[in-house]
């Protein structure tokens, strides 16, 4: 047996509490290297004159990757205190005892050593990680407002360009704002998505808006808090919820803030609201040169444009969380994505979660994090993050098709062993968004490509989000050529991608408890045919998906995909006796 | 390259701020497996036309345990951000690229990908765990207030038998207080502690106060407030520092919260400041007998004398704070033990910290947790754990024997890669206290086996903690036992041991610095022979120690324990030139 390989960690996505009674337990061997575990586990406290008396429970095998097998058990443990270990035996009939001391031989002498075990002391129902339940239910839609479309001409910036005249440039204005967004809900509630997220609608200089001058006004060339408060309220009439974007990790240069350190320097009551290292900050001056990395004060990246703020000093926690608390209480918007998230100090985003959740208990803090975020998903910080590595590595198979897909297969599966089980279900998937190349354009403009990408996206676990006007088949390259503006003349959408989307969309309403909490089964991954076949099953039903990126049709016997009763298309709505994937297209099965 | 063994976890003791600026990077691999490792990394923004700009960095190794090495390096990333990989070279040549994604063949076009690395997204000052300075200076000196001296007769109880007139019984009372403590400071002082750990002195019915009554009052037979504040100003006078105990999983049976639920049920305005699964709770009643497991309220472990406290009522945890604030502000102690701490949820916690620290910002807070403790010691909860898995191994080789010296430096090496090096600089460490049985007697009454056991814990980093008697050689088996009263007839006490212990503690002191952050290096670790020797340098100073457990002398040649220039004995004070460790001793050599 590999012991090297044999991983838990107390306290972690190895260790916590799925609710108030129910703790989950896992543990990773050497892939293929171990056949069996067990746990020993009781209270640690439960002693009679025979000794501890601790149960056995088996653990199963719920997912592999290319190094590592995931074992996994479910258990309520009597008065909420465990104390356990795992008893591993491999291919070869090796037995270890492995516990909170690292490993022993299994013997009656050894697993009588309390301090042998690991421990997980009480379960605190207050611990438990709990997101809000519709983020379970929501398909979003991602809206860059400058450019979706201009419902009040009025208010368009003096340099507006005509709607659509042109590819973006990094500077440029269409005049898209917030009645665009009201004028096209019903379109939106007719796709059949139920959230909105918007990138920044508040007072700033630039096309995208990051680079705050004013947290506490919409955008004048967006609107005012009147049509914002609108939007709020037809969106909900609609049963469609709103996130915002808070853009705090840094304000823009023009904010009153850092234009009064600009002006006072060193005698600026601003001056702890930024991480200046020495004066002047002057531009110019001090080494302070746009992109350059001798910049005499923090900012995002090199961007003299954006300072970054000090999280840490109470006048800005306060001024940040009077924003966040501000438009929930007075505009009831259901969620925050947070920029840059993870630049920012835990310390803050505690405080920030307790502070719009003491004015809205279920609403959704969604964190800008690109990598493994483990520590911001303990339940005190974020519900979820952007879900980069999980949808990386969707990507890298079905749209660049630079690994293969037991590679994709192995990704996912570490991705999901990465987090709390329930963190997974509002995990926030998308292919695409203003800040990288859209779908269609990393497909080479195949739409049956993108197709297969965005279904199997939806397959899995998570809130799923579409990149506006990904349904109606629009491209576009890296910032800015991802941030057209949305195409409103039917003659020039898609139609054929709009129906696919529908009934995606449709699909993932439908089969919403399957495809949030459905237990996961890799039955086939075939890196020569490029074939990848899973079943997502919950209660009564089991979902079964095949996908056939290969370049010819594909036959699958019903006993390499579980299947045993008669089965049904889902998606085409037919009977089917022999399951015929026809190359580049998918199939979901269920019965 | 054994992959599966190789393991990296971004935020944890893998990859940690140090201080404002400096970075701690490990990664471990499979034991003997891995030859090389080097990081890449670098700020992730620095990109030229060349593509991203990373620097290489070669870790070390700095532990080896019986599965595992563990290779570290200390870094200053120049604007505290930092996205970073490894690359591995095992010892037939292979090489691997590990990053944030898995594993790639360490190309220069995977080396390109961004997506693969593992990020350090911002090093905040504020994050880096820090503990007060002055623990790293002291050595604890444990006190069990009942048993240590009766200084005023007048106040003992009724019940009280003559001093040391027999085995403590569970219910035995023997007069000791906090008057008897006072008296001998002097003797304290001249002993070399600097740290008094007292167990509950608050109002309480038992000899231990485990079960509290009342937080705000001193127990009338252990002394007044007067007497107590007397206590620690005299304490404070001789350089010591006064460590409280805080019960606050659970209250006494017979407090007034509790005596309030008892009496009025359902109606009790203290309901919700315990978890009471169904009434009554009446002892005798519904389930609710002593021991059992059917108690229909939570307790600590099965005893209904002492129900289970609610932090998560905001009632009561202002009541535990104002508690815990009221003994720093108003008596001005510098340290909180918190007993049975990982059983009480970490939102209280880090709320006890914030307030506590606010009174007194270097307070020490110290949890009793025995098992792995990381979530608690990320800097936002406590400064360190009673730290038992370290002890206890030590305890396996040197007093029970039933472990060989190399599983017990693997023991330790676990140990220390597991927390944060700044968390072990302060850990609490102890061979016994008032939950175990006494060491001398663990020793079966062997002297010199408990010299070597305390000799060897002094010699690595963290606070050491003597419980009281163990200078002058008392014994005492578990509980009751352990907690005899202190031996003050001269006669009685073993004088050689006394002298041992004094000359111990005023090396630790001498050699604080490099005992507190010396490199650590193992030369040799015979099992055979029994003979573990290890060297801790900082800046200039090297200590080699060498412990023989064997029956024979053992002659080291200088070779063998990276010694080239003359040395010097500094344990016997003497030079030395050929290094014999006689059987049952060690040796401690400079130079």
């Amino acid at each position: 047996m590999e012991r090297a390989a044999i991983y838990h960690q107390p306290f972690s996505s190895y260790a916590y509490g799925y609710d108030g009674e129910t703790l989950h337990i896992k543990v990773r061997s050497k892939k293929d290297d171990v056949e069996e575990v067990v746990m020993i586990g009781a209270d640690p406290y439960v002693h009679t004159e025979a000794g501890w008396q601790s149960e056995e429970y088996a653990l199963r095998k719920v997912a592999t990757t290319e190094e590592h097998d995931y074992w996994f058990v479910a258990m309520k443990p009597e008065q909420r205190r465990l104390q356990y270990a795992f008893v591993l035996k491999d291919t070869e009939g090796e037995e270890v005892f492995y516990g909170g001391r690292g490993f022993y031989e299994n013997t009656k002498a050894n697993r009588a050593v309390m301090d042998y075990y690991f421990k997980f002391p009480f379960l605190h129902e207050t611990e438990v990680f709990k997101a809000p339940e519709w983020v379970k239910e929501t398909i979003w839609y991602q809206i860059f407002p400058e450019r979706f479309d201009n419902g009040d001409a009025s208010i368009s910036p003096v340099n507006v360009l005509p709607w659509g005249s042109k590819d973006p440039g990094r500077d440029d204005f269409f005049g898209g704002d917030i009645a665009g967004i009201i004028n096209h809900l019903d379109y939106l509630a007719d796709l059949g998505i139920n959230g909105i997220y918007l990138t920044p609608v508040f007072e700033a200089s630039t096309n995208h808006k990051y680079d705050t001058l004013n947290y506490f006004e919409i955008d004048p060339h967006f609107g005012d808090k009147e049509t914002f408060r609108k939007l709020v309220k037809e969106a909900h009439k609609r049963g469609i919820k709103i996130m915002l974007d808070a853009v705090f990790n840094h304000i823009g240069d023009k904010s009153p803030e850092w234009q009064d350190v600009l002006q006072n320097g060193e005698e600026s009551k601003f001056v702890d609201w930024f991480h200046i290292h020495s004066f002047p900050v002057t531009p110019g001056e001090n080494g302070n040169i746009e992109g350059q990395n001798t910049l005499s004060f923090d900012t995002f990246a090199y961007t003299m444009h954006m300072p970054k703020l000090n999280t840490a000093n109470p006048e800005v926690q306060k001024y940040l969380l009077d924003i966040a608390t501000y438009w929930v209480r007075e505009f009831d918007i259901d969620g925050w994505r947070l920029d840059v998230a993870n630049e920012v100090d835990h310390a803050f985003w505690k405080e920030f979660n307790k502070a719009v959740r003491a004015e809205k208990e279920d609403i959704y803090i969604l964190g800008e994090i690109w990598h493994d975020s483990w520590l911001w998903l303990l339940g005190d910080e974020f519900d979820s993050v952007m879900n980069y590595p999980f949808t990386q590595t969707i990507i890298e198979n079905f749209v660049e098709e630079r690994i293969q897909p037991t590679k994709m297969v192995s990704g996912i599966s570490e991705q999901l062993m990465r987090y709390q089980e329930q963190v997974n279900h509002v995990m926030f998937n998308m292919l695409d968004s203003h800040d990288t190349a859209r779908l269609l354009t990393r497909c080479d403009g195949d739409k049956e490509k993108a197709k297969l990408a965005l279904a199997f996206m939806f397959a899995h676990t998570g809130s799923p989000c579409i990149y506006y006007g990904t349904e109606i088949g629009m491209d576009g390259a890296d910032d800015p050529l991802c941030r057209k503006c949305m195409e409103w003349d039917e003659e020039k959408q898609d139609k054929a991608m709009l129906t696919f989307m529908k009934k995606l969309i449709a699909f993932r309403k439908e089969h919403q408890k399957t495809l949030t909490y459905g237990d996961l089964v890799w039955h086939k991954v075939d890196d020569e045919n490029r074939i990848v076949a899973f079943s997502r099953t919950f209660g009564d039903e089991t979902l079964t998906f095949i996908f056939n990126q290969g370049t010819k049709a594909e036959e699958l016997p019903k006993e390499e995909l579980a299947i045993t009763a008669a089965t049904h298309d889902v998606w085409a709505d037919k009977a089917v006796t022999n399951i015929i994937v026809p190359a580049k297209s998918f199939t979901i099965l269920k019965g």
